[in-house]
């Protein structure tokens, strides 16, 4: 059992991020002041914009809990759970602990933000325990859309907490290795105090197929293509990718990982055993050059329709080496992540444009999911028999879906909580309770900044009503006004009569002005006001709209 | 048979809108000079950005092709159709032509711009036809999502062209108003040169299923409802309001109709005989106030998540009037338009949030499309039997996958035209072949005024950039800089140090200026041309972002 006494008071769990919003995986476990964490995620806004291209999650808690950090742990290698480590490292360094790929890929993040070679990261391999302070921690293996994902069992003073990871139940893997359903029913014979799990699939009845249903779907299609083969999918699925090979090699198709990101999975399949093939398997698009179109497969990423992706230039017929033409067929192996339905559909008009036939969820059985459906999440909570049940990992709605799965599956609804990004739970001998909230949210990024709040609302405003710039010169030397007032103005009206009202505007602020008793310098703040109160009136007034109105006093000699 | 010779050359049909991008719906029809339109819709934007609220087609081309407009027939009233039919009348006074059910909304939509009174609106009933210069157009009954939606037939010099308008084939429509497939099969028989068919669902195998399908659902969650019920749907969707209406009742429940749209489409339907109840089964929020829980219907739009629509306002608990509580329950019988996903999904949360049970599409069969699925696509085409065949509404993959359909279904491939939006059909009697191709696309529309394109770039580029503003004084007698540059940015910058980027800005734009021979003068665009260049050069250098950077002159005394 673990180290620590519950006279230290009780176990908490913090939600910091991913429940009620996908995406930002982040949870605290805390025991007297010593804490792990559990994931760090980043979230993709819906589209890049007001330049915040990700979002981390707000790690400021964590600065002002007084905590100590002992480690932290990766379930799998999914940006949603490791992308925001380069911000908590560099803030709290602690070891960081994964499966070789797992930590493969948090390497590549924290290599890109410079903190690779600092960062204290540890194998944690299916089976194996590590102990930090007073939790006990312990991998189980369970299935997903990354090889290698993890389950977590963490003893504690309070009892033992089951974190289900992201999973599904594959009951015929593509790698051999399999949902260790003995050690959750084990863990569930011991007697399981909570568990927090996967919500994703809660809406999705029955059960979410095997990842190696696809080999015959995707046998199909090739066999069919008399052109080249594309396929786009995550390109951290590397379950995928070598079922893309496999049925590749029978078709005496050669494979073209295409990307930058689809390149490096590749590597990394290659380097942990997971793409284990002969040598010429794969080639790069230079080589390709000299094979038929038949003899071609194309595995790429930005299935997700991403800006500036391999596939999204090969649609708009501006990647360097590849194009798509007539008798090509292109599988988008996966599912849109909501927000993304618009860029994905004109993706896909793009490569019928270029006459290839797409293959893409909508109309073909051409994507499996990663994540458990309910019949999947039922023998989760009848394996675990859970004390206490959190849903994790979903949406809102998911997670009230999944608490009541929980209730049906035998969990008492008292003990059954649908927390929020900041809530806790209290977890000791007797049971469950809410604990504080905390903040929580998320923050944009930039590199490995975080970005400025006011700067992203600056850039709203501007795009939503432009913005207008008052000059007024004053003199030095008088503290008169010398010149202006004059106004610059951008993305302000639409229609006609743009430059009338501008004369109009300037006019109006003139004689607001004139009725101003000099002399005022350039720190002015009642001159500065009177203008900016002036033109966000006129403005509202005559156009319905609000710009960003900015005043400039400027002294000249 | 229409009037009008071949001799005066083909019978032109000219794709303004809807091919290739769902919305703008937008057709014109014409020979030798003489021309008839067929719907003119708006697009509503992804998000409402960059202050374009809504899309217009393109009218351009109108008035550059020395044409005589005859009149415009509007197919049904969704705003895809009908919603830019201000924007085009204003420019093209003529008379407009539908069902009484369509000129209603289209009215509505006139006066909002102020030219309902001036514009001549004329009923157009099914099997009725008129004669507009060369062609003599037939209303042809469909169901659809709207009642009184019609497909037409087109008598011309080339023979007839059937426009399916928008259509499903419903067996059992709620008002009894059939799909005419007698009409179809016997133009079939007469020979039809050219057919135009919705594209909208060719994705979706079998049939649509009929919308009267709805009801035992509806009432089934209504006897399960123990608090209030609440049924979102598109608010011009008269039939099922009618189904909720009806288990409403059975249900003692009184029906309140929520938001601006709703309230306006019972009084629509009232009006038009399609919603026949007695006095007293539509109340007001003032009057639901005095009624407990289990009397209470909301009829509300806003199931695509509009902003301010009275469900956002409900879910977010700002409704002045009505609230969700727990227990109640809140269908939203609609389909996300693509791109509305993420608010969609928000709202959901939302609602769940105030303990509502929400159902949605993709928990319960609580929607049936108002279009055709291919099973039905298929029968429309055996029906007409066209010589020519023109995909219409879908995105480009639904048209290429509904051409391929066609060809399934027996036209012959070279008969088959993919159009994109600006292509155009040229038919004679011996056949059809591609026209030139006229300009067309769409513009964001502000009001009755379309926006300027450089004003929603300028927007786009402050969202994404920010913008500085540079500002130089000179003198007005001597010609030499006397103040500045002085340097003013807005949403330019994340992270730290911002203030130290302006001053070294500022410092290497004064350098470069002061290698600048005097004297200058505002008008001066050598050295507004400098500052410009010189800043853009320095933040991208510096910080990789591309700011819009404005370079302003000022003479003073």
């Amino acid at each position: 059992m673990a180290e620590g006494s519950s006279a230290a008071g009780p176990v908490r769990v913090v939600a910091l991020g991913g429940l009620g919003e996908i995406g930002l995986n982040f949870l605290v476990v805390e025991h007297a002041g010593a804490a792990i964490v559990i994931d760090c995620g980043v979230m993709f806004p819906e589209r890049p914009a007001f330049g915040a291209g990700l979002f981390s999650p707000d790690l400021t808690w964590l600065g002002t809990g007084k905590l100590k950090f002992l480690g932290t742990v990766l379930t799998h290698a999914h940006e949603d759970h490791i992308g925001a480590l380069p911000q908590l490292i560099k803030r709290f360094p602690m070891p960081v602990y994964g499966t070789p790929l797992t930590l493969t890929f948090a390497r590549r993040r924290l290599r890109e933000n410079e903190i690779a070679g600092s960062t204290d990261l540890r194998f944690f391999l299916p089976g194996e325990v590590i102990e930090l302070g007073p939790f006990r921690v312990e991998a189980i293996r369970v299935t997903h859309s990354t090889p290698d994902s993890l389950a977590l069992a963490i003893g504690t003073p309070a009892g033992t907490i089951v974190h289900s990871g992201d999973f599904k139940i594959d009951e015929a893997p593509v790698d051999g290795a399999r949902f260790d359903a003995d050690r959750f029913g084990r863990l569930g014979d011991e007697g399981v105090a909570l568990l927090l799990s996967d919500s994703t699939n809660v809406e999705r009845p029955g059960r979410s197929g095997s990842e190696s249903s696809l080999r015959p779907v995707l046998r199909e299609k090739i066999r069919n293509c008399k052109g080249k083969f594309f396929v786009s999918a995550f390109s951290s699925h590397i379950h995928r990718i070598r079922q893309v090979v496999d049925v590749s090699r029978e078709s005496m198709r050669m494979v073209v990982p295409l990307g930058r990101r689809a390149i490096e999975s590749v590597r990394f399949g290659i380097e942990h055993g997971q793409l284990d093939y002969p040598p010429g398997t794969f080639i790069d698009p230079a080589e390709a050059e000299f094979l038929a179109p038949r003899q071609l497969t194309f595995f790429t990423g930005g299935s997700q329709a991403e800006p500036n992706s391999a596939l999204g230039r090969i649609a708009a017929d501006v990647h360097p080496r590849v194009r798509v033409d007539a008798g090509d067929t292109v599988v988008l192996s996966s599912r849109a992540i909501p927000g993304n339905e618009r860029p994905i559909n004109q993706l896909i008009n793009d490569l019928f444009r270029r006459g290839a036939d797409v293959l893409h969820d909508a109309v073909a059985p051409v994507h499996v999911s990663g994540h458990a459906c309910r019949d999947e999440l039922t023998d989760m909570i009848r394996l675990v028999r859970p004390r206490t049940f959190v849903p994790i990992h979903g949406e809102y709605r998911h997670l009230v879906r999944h608490a009541a799965l929980a209730i049906e599956a035998g969990v008492p609804p008292a003990n059954v909580f649908v927390l929020e990004d900041g809530d806790s739970l209290l977890l000791d001998q007797a049971g469950a309770r809410r604990g504080a909230v905390v903040k929580a949210g998320r923050v944009a990024i930039d590199g490995d900044e975080f970005a400025d709040p006011a700067l992203v609302d600056e850039r709203r405003a501007l795009a939503h009503g432009g913005a207008v710039v008052a000059i007024v010169a004053i003199s030095a030397a008088s503290g008169r006004i010398v010149g202006g007032p004059e106004l610059i103005s951008r993305g302000l009206t639409v229609g006609d009569g743009t430059s009338s009202l501008m004369r109009q505007a300037r006019s109006e602020l003139a004689a607001r002005l004139a009725q101003i008793d000099p002399p005022v310098g350039p720190g002015d703040s009642r001159l500065r006001g009177n203008i900016v109160r002036a033109l966000r009136d006129f403005f509202d007034d005559t156009t319905g709209h609000r710009p960003l109105v900015v005043a400039h006093v400027m002294e000249v000699e």
